[in-house]
């Protein structure tokens, strides 16, 4: 293993966060909050770790899955451990392994909290947690990628372990262009949001904040009946629309800007994943029709909202979904775990893996009725590669094998019931947010134990980073010499 | 398609099913009952449909897979249709579909009921209903085969159609002669159990139908509170020992008997179910401890009953289990799905596709990390070949879609909640019977609407004939033309 290079990258990312973290200081300052000591004292946390190994140049550049894995994984891990200083020195959250949970949430875009009370917390917190998601949503290595000068030549592992879905592979071809035109889709459409929020009448600083939970697919309000707190039917279908946008995979938007309308509009991911919302839409609006007085508008408003909300991962709340039907809570759950499209900010096992899923299901068992038919599955108009199959099954597998292990972690716990522990790990892997019954839309997480907090932290780490970063951190033989 | 065959094969199949309702018209002439025509008029029905078929003689006797899925799939389906004329026409089940839900969960060997009152049932009509369990367990085409005297060339696909698990294979390359041997075991081991029971003062009809149940890994009990009704230690023990022993692969004691007693002892399937029983008990035990009023005793009785008879898939109740905490219901669910060895009458997903599964993806996330390494994952210490791994990643895939899709169309229906339909769907396709919540132990299946309970129908059927034959029948190109 190149630990040099490891190091390096890793203290790269650090001063970045460093300086990151100015911007939140800055809004203490504007609104004369006595918060700067929560953010000086891990700012100067991020330079001390990070500086010397930026300084300490690796001769050896080459970077291979195993070194790109430990990097992300490390990385995610070490900003996680200092970003939740801010909320410890504020006394925001007094409690460390809170503020880890908190702060863990924020950059995987989960948007699960421990907090009951988020109005009362200062604005620069605030910021600093709204602004975790828009810094996780795009992931915090194409944002390197973006920014600095010199050309590595493994970033395309690391590119690949951290974005999320399978198909990244064709944007990075020319990476570092690639990388800035990402972020700069990333910028305009949460400007755009902001703008539009601003036209409706939300104070700049909440459109600001609901917009970078937006775009991150992230889901922390700054309001503690979340959106619905704002009682605005025009900010809430703005906010449902931007979900939707930006749970659609990036590669669709740089299709548009490049002319090619058609071919952007004929991905296969892309109208799998815009079906199953207007499906489950219709679907949930029928279904509480009956808790809505029969009025198909309001049924439509509130559905529409809650199905991009989750189906993006975001978590934004406008309805109390725990109070709903068995169905619609079923529809949620499936799009829960479905989660968002692959290229996008969303979590999720994404609308790629599921389609690849289904046809190579199809496949395989078309060919043991016919053992003599050459059967190929096709994706996105391609012949799907085999090893793209077993990737995908065992991407599977071990999503569905860390909830069932999650689940039985937190039974340990005397707080949580069966229902609630399967759907908090639910939520947490798929970096949702809100569960049912006791972590439900109107509850939070904070009756789990510290034991259980950190179990759940794991999972929206292994969930955001597509697991196998996580597991490779945690096997025997990532560390032993080679 | 050589339909010809498959209508031959399906008629002999009725045809013994005409001489096993002789079975309980017997004990219905012994206890003087009034149920004759119950029994009479579904072998007229048997007869009538079965006999032209086995006269009318196919000149082609090939089989192929997709012949042998449609057998399989249509035989039990049809063989339920009319084994539950006798709940009907005795009126001890009045409602045809009623009586379908119970005779498929009779078949299936899950011991689901729709029954609040067992016990008010004529003694011929618990004795069909348990002896459903013994023919079922042992799969109906076993029975076919071991009595049949003619040799199918294509008798080979229909075993592995049928029998649990992967690795039917070494066990059939003598078909009729291992056929016999397994009816052997299985008559045997029963026998004893009935001996056993009777010994401990439990009279002899019960022991009989207890028996039936136990070695069919059902369920069905013929008292309102399962075994509980007995309120003796020594029954309890021996019915959980046995539950435990028809749970194992028949191949361990095929092994055993022809004196190749380390070589059944070193079977991995069978050191990883042993543990996994013995480890889930002693869990179970120190966490239930509490409310036996920490007698380790107690605890040790009930959990070890409880966790043989759900890990065996049988379904039998010492305990009201939905009122323990939720590390042992988690670790009951857990049991639930993976089910009983291959080979063995159990259902579930089968232990060794358990250790399949993560052998084969530790081997893929090694080769992930050290692509340039050649990782070979083995089972019972041999290579595992490529197309094993696809099948069983092809079925747990499609065992955990089924169990979703079936708690969304559970939740059509008013009467579950969320918990209720996927605890449903996970103990109908897994065939143990007792689920949680409205469907817990205490409970019955009666207050599903009619289609909720063909949902579950199929959903027990798909478990028993581990899915494909299912597959099959409901794929449009099997009855295409080819």
């Amino acid at each position: 293993m190149n630990y040099r290079i490891i190091l390096n990258i890793i203290g790269k990312i650090l001063v970045i966060f460093a300086a990151l973290l100015i911007l939140p200081l800055i809004v203490g300052l504007i609104y004369h909050e006595d918060t700067y000591l929560s953010f000086i004292i891990p700012i100067a946390c991020f330079l001390v770790l990070g500086l010397p190994f930026v300084l300490w140049k690796p001769k050896d550049k080459s970077i291979y899955a195993r070194e790109g894995f430990v990097i992300v994984a490390l990385s995610w891990v070490i900003i996680s451990l200092i970003g939740s200083l801010p909320f410890v020195i504020s006394k925001s959250i007094p409690n460390y392994i809170d503020a880890v949970f908190e702060t863990v949430s924020g950059f995987t875009t989960t948007g699960a909290s421990i907090l009951g009370d988020v109005e009362s917390l200062p604005r620069s917190i605030l910021f600093w947690r709204s602004f975790s998601h828009w810094v996780g949503g795009m992931g915090v290595l194409v944002f390197v990628l973006a920014v600095l000068p010199n050309s590595d030549t493994g970033a395309i592992h690391l590119l690949r372990s951290e974005s999320p879905g399978p198909t990244v592979d064709k944007l990075v071809s020319k990476m570092r262009f690639t990388a800035r035109i990402l972020y700069g889709i990333y910028l305009v459409l949460t400007a755009v949001e902001v703008i539009l929020l601003v036209c409706g009448g939300m104070p700049f600083f909440d459109s600001l904040l609901n917009s970078f939970s937006t775009a991150g697919t992230g889901g922390f309000a700054i309001k503690n009946a979340s959106i619905a707190g704002y009682n605005s039917v025009y900010s809430e279908m703005v906010i449902a629309v931007f979900m939707f946008i930006f749970s659609i995979n990036f590669n669709v938007y740089y299709l548009i800007l490049t002319g090619h309308i058609l071919k952007a509009l004929k991905s296969e991911e892309f109208i799998t994943y815009f079906c199953m919302v207007v499906a489950s839409t219709f679907v949930v609006a029928v279904n509480i029709l009956p808790l809505y007085e029969n009025s198909f508008g309001d049924a439509m408003r509130y559905s529409f909202f809650q199905v991009a909300s989750i189906s993006s991962t975001t978590g934004f709340v406008t309805a109390d979904f725990d109070q709903w039907p068995a169905l619609s809570k079923c529809v949620l759950i499936f799009l829960m775990t479905i989660g968002a499209s692959a290229g996008s900010t969303g979590g999720g096992i994404k609308a790629s893996r599921l389609v690849i899923m289904i046809k190579s299901t199809i496949a395989d068992t078309k060919q043991m009725i016919h053992p003599r038919a050459v059967v190929t599955p096709r994706f996105e108009w391609e012949p799907i590669d085999k090893k793209v199959v077993t990737n995908t099954r065992v991407f599977f597998i071990c999503w569905f094998a860390l909830v069932g292990l999650g689940t039985i972690l937190l039974s340990l716990d005397s707080f949580g019931n069966l229902l609630s522990n399967l759907i908090a790990s639910l939520t947490c892997i798929s970096n949702t947010g809100p569960g049912l019954d006791l972590v439900g839309p109107t509850c939070n997480f904070s009756g789990y134990s510290y034991f259980s907090k950190i179990v759940l932290s794991v999972l929206m780490l292994a969930g955001r980073l597509e697991i196998f970063p996580i597991l490779v951190l945690f096997a025997p033989s990532t560390w032993k010499k080679h």
